[in-house]
């Protein structure tokens, strides 16, 4: 009867890279499944039953990578894909990619190597390619907030760009003509679109976009806080200002009220996702409603259908941001 | 040879049993362990030894047991847990027990059944006997939030008794008589201890406490906007108020400004917890520092620690809540 080393052998790989692909494991390359796949065909070789029957052990969870644990967004992402687990009487694991390329790739292959199959995954920091490879070996993965063509029916998205627009089109509506853009400093996929979508928004008024008006910081409470100081200084001219998320806004409220600075009286504000904080901040936070609730909801079901069926018909699942109007936008004093 | 079933049959549980005895792959009451292990050791029961090193697969992954997802005093501590995790190449799972008893024993299981050995639990509502058993079973479990006296040196908690009598303490001596407890409606001990406290210094200082000055409503943003418009119906007599947890003094602020209320020149206000938010309310919200960070860093490193060596020294861990002087108090408008 033909060995694990025998496989392994012919198929030219080592037996760790065989036991990977018989329990499916972690990752192995296409072309290498494919030597190995063969090998054990051309050998016959069968494992033992009771072994592989532990090994495939198809446990009933539902696996979420996410970004950043601490974060208010990421933290309803979990919330609700947590209850359309509880629905399905699934039990999901959390692991988090932390916004680095390493760690992400070792939450999923953790995931992978515990019998997951069914996962909402926020990756942005792995490329196209990879995702591309790891959904052909996981059928039931679903990609949140982020799109590729390819899988675009296991997508799930926010059009980012247009909803930037909206906010920064709001703003003009109201008088504004100098409109400050508090962004993130990391090069992922949002912030460009964001961006894009404040730039879109000015040119279609006909406005200019001042290089110095687009300030670039960590997309937390503490990135607001220090934008907040660097706006006065450095585009004290402005009028109002789109942040990159709520979080941001935060900061940037705080430091506002620190400085002396008026919201909305004298500088205008508006967020982006519509976390809870938003809500709670003083004055109460206009901003983009992200999705974020639906969204997750749609990842994770569709994320459970697929391991149930293998197949979803070809279509987008691209949801559309919209303005929540609460307190922190007013006309500009000096009309220009 | 002997067969699992006859373990089974000679140890008079299901085959069933037998495996989650072998696997290790869910809690199995003591004496019924004790029965199967007879059992399997009479017959000289063997298992094929792949599917041993398969079901065996000690992992190298870190469990975090949380309460729930979307609060932000969880976010704090999976974000401090996994710091550890990375530190230490581990993968962090968390999984989630929603203040119910059934999700967390579901949520244990799970961790259990993926072959995972060290973890942090943060469970409020499963009892003291259950969990003693599950830590019986997981020599490297640690508690996080809670003591049981057979376990202290695995449980790691704050004293909330004493930092909820530190917050009224401090309103007492900036002049303040009358003041509110804006509390949980959940009978979770984190409730009972913080609620003693602020008797225990009331107390000290001689001052009454009235029945209706003790504001029970859920321990989230929503319910702290509840008890908000409550308080003023309720207590109009108030002059301060300590809050369960920040998030609620985030909801009673939201409440109070709307009411036209000022904070703190009408009402002062305590929070409890130091979550990111607190620092980002207006004014900056003056709280009781619970030291979760410090906390979940060390319940992780415990777990650890007990994963490798079996065994930590018989010591108590206990944490102090401390107090962060912002901005929410001030002396009461009349002195009483």
């Amino acid at each position: 009867m033909a060995t694990i080393k025998d496989v392994a052998q012919l198929a030219g790989v080592s037996t760790a890279t065989v036991s990977r692909v018989i329990n499916q494991s972690a990752y192995v390359e296409p072309i290498t499944l494919e030597r190995v796949q063969k090998a054990i065909k051309t050998l016959n070789y069968q494992r033992d039953a009771r072994a592989s029957a532990l090994a495939s052990r198809s446990n009933n969870s539902l696996g979420l990578l996410t970004g950043n644990l601490a974060d208010p967004y990421f933290a309803l992402i979990a919330k609700h894909v947590e209850e359309v687990a509880r629905l399905h009487k699934s039990q999901l694991v959390v692991v988090s990619g932390g916004h680095n390329a390493q760690h992400e790739k070792e939450g999923l292959d953790y995931l992978i190597s515990q019998g997951c199959e069914a996962m909402v995954v926020h990756s942005k920091m792995l490329d196209n390619d990879l995702l591309l490879r790891y959904s052909a070996q996981l059928p039931a993965m679903v990609l949140i907030n982020r799109t590729i063509a390819q899988i675009s029916n296991r997508s799930v998205w926010v059009d980012n760009r247009s909803g930037a627009a909206e906010s920064v089109r709001y703003l003009i509506e109201q008088g504004h003509r100098k409109i400050a853009c508090v962004t993130s400093d990391l090069p992922i996929e949002d912030r460009t679109d964001r961006l894009a979508g404040y730039k879109d928004a000015m040119q279609a008024a006909n406005l200019p976009v001042e290089p110095h008006w687009i300030i670039n910081q960590p997309f937390s409470e503490q990135g607001g806080e220090i934008a907040g100081k660097q706006l006065l200084t450095q585009c004290p001219e402005i009028t109002a200002a789109v942040t990159f998320n709520d979080v941001m806004a935060a900061g940037l409220m705080a430091s506002l009220h620190e400085q002396g600075i008026k919201v909305p009286e004298d500088i205008s504000i508006v967020g982006f996702d519509d976390v809870l904080l938003a809500r709670y901040l003083y004055p109460r936070l206009t901003t983009m409603h992200n999705p974020v609730a639906e969204m997750s909801a749609h990842a994770a079901n569709l994320a459970l259908k697929l391991k149930k069926s293998g197949y979803v018909p070809p279509r987008q699942h691209r949801f559309d941001a919209r303005l929540v109007i609460r307190q922190t936008v007013s006309s500009p004093k000096l009309p220009i």
